[in-house]
């Protein structure tokens, strides 16, 4: 086996999430695994065992003879796998020192610890899956809310990569076309290869563009809305904080278990993933007289996908509700007029007008129309966008890079044959049209961008 | 299945830590277990497959039709599982949403929530193993440092098992005697049988013995050695603290991933496991006059199982000196005289004499003598026991105070004997050893205390 590529060496790392809990698995990729898994298992001999069957026995210390625990070993042979390669997986009992000392055991006796992500390469380089659903794997994983799982989810049945690829076969079945015509210039059917490139750049550029269009949303999906509570002291922000954060239904990380501290503040409401921004400063300060309360809330502003601006409905607007509006135009942004229940002496209409955007009157305090705030959180949200559930999105600034380039190339061809430039010169926009699109798949993906994309993924996976 | 026992429904829990890691499993057991999984999978027909054996798929909600997951469904049919029931495990993506997502699908499908510890005791019920066995399952989960997972992985094996199981033998070969001679009063062996009783209680009460002897320090692997670092300000107590917890080798949680905050600060010096306390006070405070320090000092002494005291051997002993020898006096300590860098007004010998302790000069900023430290924290804690690999210990109070127990009763039934009590009234007190003994095995265990224990589990274990 010295032969053997680095790049296929037997790869072990830590699969589950690092803790105490009941089990934890530590698993092998790669030729050896067997055979490593093998000289430090009491029980089945694994190397003659059916593939995907589990084995009851004790990992045990060659050198010392110690036990080191009871396990339960997975053997699954290639191809059909995670990672197209030979898997044993070492269940064991979930703790952090018996869990790092099989992993140890393994590393001594001939596998290399794991790179973050190298099990889903390895899914990659060996044709399992494509690089958007190479993707999708973390992207479940990091999932704040069902709906961001499911159009991960979907992104891991082959969603995008299918839309990926039909693109691409026009565009492949048209260069076809183009090298008849340059092959036999005899023909001269070059007015009506032109054509069919403009259209057919225009179709995928129509198809690129509704792609596009889901990007934002998709994003946010991915990493959560980062949303701004912003408003003057005492028009009720904690209040808001704390129904959003409080709600049952609301908190993202229903899990007994989870640490809230350790976490960002995410809240889900209707399905909208929302980052809160500056929860600390808003729980600290809003009883408190804030002397820097617009400063503080510039800071907030400049990171936020979504403002949530609050007016005290019972007041006449001030000077400083005033400089919230202007320091909130040109965001995405819900007024919220609150304490409706203390009277009201200023109206929706108001400010409508001021603030052209959703306004929606609550009361925090008597729980009054907090539906409907709710409501038109998510209305904003999937404003424009299909919301069934087999959605297809672009979730990334990755993906939406290599549209956004292929989009300008396509663009570029229809211009140039606009202007009559010769066909095989249009031609080299249009091919690296197609090369674009298939980065986003991976098909023709270099190297280092691959390496470089699965390095932001989590050890073990 | 209508007349299936509550106790013997199908339970469900995320047996995985939970956080975000490449795997998590959701792990069923009970008789409907099959026939659930079978309802949310889509794959192979896993009410057909056979035992221990793995099978891809995705979990599917058979309401909206979604596919939740892509998913390696494990089948272990009984008896031949940690149960003994049928166990299927779902191993999925290891999201907190998405796992959480199937938990509560399977709910909805029949299974029901597990209660803590809930997998094990039904280990227990159905008779795979006993009490100090299923403790142990716990004790490798939390275990701190690799010498206490090895005890308990010890006691995993049967270890304190088997040594209770020889005791009750003996008493029970006695006891059958013994009735022969009730049932037979011609026969009037009572003297022979008296002494046999005496002799064999004897016997047990030095077994007992031996393993009480094991209890601190096998409770103190288990929980950490309480470890309070004292001394005068500016004496190197935050250098100490800084060498014991950065040091490469005795880091106990040394695994990428792990959060120290979230943990007790454990140390582990040669094995050692050491739970220092109050170490945000000594980071904080020792660079400053500390006002209060003996104060603080006897705070930290009052929960501290060893002492650790630090003297600056470069200054003549002050006053304060006297008083934290004096306060620490009756506690397991080591003397520690630093700054020997700096030359030597305290001799080791001077110290000694005071103390009564081990004493060890070191130079914290040299990293002079740290070794020997070491050395004799292990010493001190493994004094006058085995430290062989396969070492039964009694690891947890509630082993020791049922050894205790059935150590009393047996004392008694030799009183009684030498008090020439007749042998009828004393074998209560025998019969009473024996049945004490089976409550550390569960041989003997009311219902209510295997509840009680079991509720001290953790969730999916």
């Amino acid at each position: 086996m010295a032969q053997t590529l680095t790049e296929f060496d037997t790869i072990a790392a830590i699969s589950t999430p690092i803790g105490e809990g009941g089990i934890s698995i530590v698993r092998m990729s790669g030729e050896e695994a067997v055979k490593i898994a093998n000289q430090v298992f009491k029980g089945a001999n694994l190397t003659k065992v059916p593939t995907h069957t589990i084995h009851y026995g004790h990992i045990v210390d060659p050198a010392s003879e110690q036990v080191i625990d009871e396990v339960m070993v997975s053997v699954m042979l290639a191809p059909k796998t995670f990672t197209r390669e030979d898997i044993v997986e070492i269940n064991c009992h979930g703790g952090i020192v018996v869990t790092n000392r099989i992993l140890q055991l393994l590393l001594k006796t001939g596998a290399r610890m794991a790179d973050p992500g190298e099990f889903t390469k390895r899914a990659f380089v060996n044709g399992r899956i494509d690089l958007t659903q190479a993707e999708s794997v973390m992207d479940i994983v990091r999932a704040k809310t069902d709906k961001a799982r499911q159009v991960a989810e979907n992104q891991l049945q082959g969603g995008l990569l299918e839309k990926i690829r039909v693109m691409r076969q026009e565009i492949l079945d048209t260069l076809a076309n183009v090298e008849v015509n340059i092959d036999y210039p005899e023909y001269d059917a070059d007015t009506v290869t032109g054509k069919q490139m403009t259209s057919v750049s225009q179709a995928v550029i129509a198809k690129i563009d509704k792609l596009l269009k889901t990007a934002s949303e998709g994003t946010a999906l991915r990493n959560g809305l980062a949303t701004a509570i912003i408003g003057q002291p005492n028009v009720g922000k904690s209040s808001l904080l704390n129904y959003l954060t409080q709600s049952d239904t609301a908190i993202v990380t229903d899990v007994a278990g989870t640490t809230r501290d350790t976490l960002e503040e995410y809240v889900s409401v209707k399905g909208v993933p929302l980052k809160l921004i500056d929860t600390a400063g808003i729980r600290h300060t809003d009883n408190k007289v804030e002397k820097i309360g617009v400063e503080r809330s510039k800071k907030a502003l400049a990171k936020a996908d979504l403002v949530l601006l609050l007016f005290d409905s019972s007041k006449e607007l001030t000077q400083e509700d005033y400089a919230l509006i202007a320091a909130t135009s040109g965001k995405k942004r819900i007024a919220i007029l609150n304490k409706t229940d203390l009277g009201q002496k200023v109206s929706a209409a108001q400010v409508k007008q001021l603030t052209e955007s959703p306004v929606i009157a609550i009361s925090i305090l008597k729980e009054q129309n907090l539906a409907q705030l709710e409501d038109a959180i998510k209305e904003l949200f999937f404003q424009g966008i299909e919301n069934s559930n087999d959605q297809v999105m672009v979730t990334n600034q990755r993906q939406v890079g290599l549209l956004e380039k292929a989009k300008k190339q396509l663009q570029d061809v229809v211009q140039a044959l606009k202007d009559e430039v010769p066909l095989d010169i249009a031609q080299i926009d249009f091919n690296g049209a197609w090369d674009t699109l298939g980065q986003i798949t991976g098909e023709s993906s270099p190297d280092e961008l691959v390496n470089e994309l699965f390095s932001q993924f989590c050890l073990g996976k």
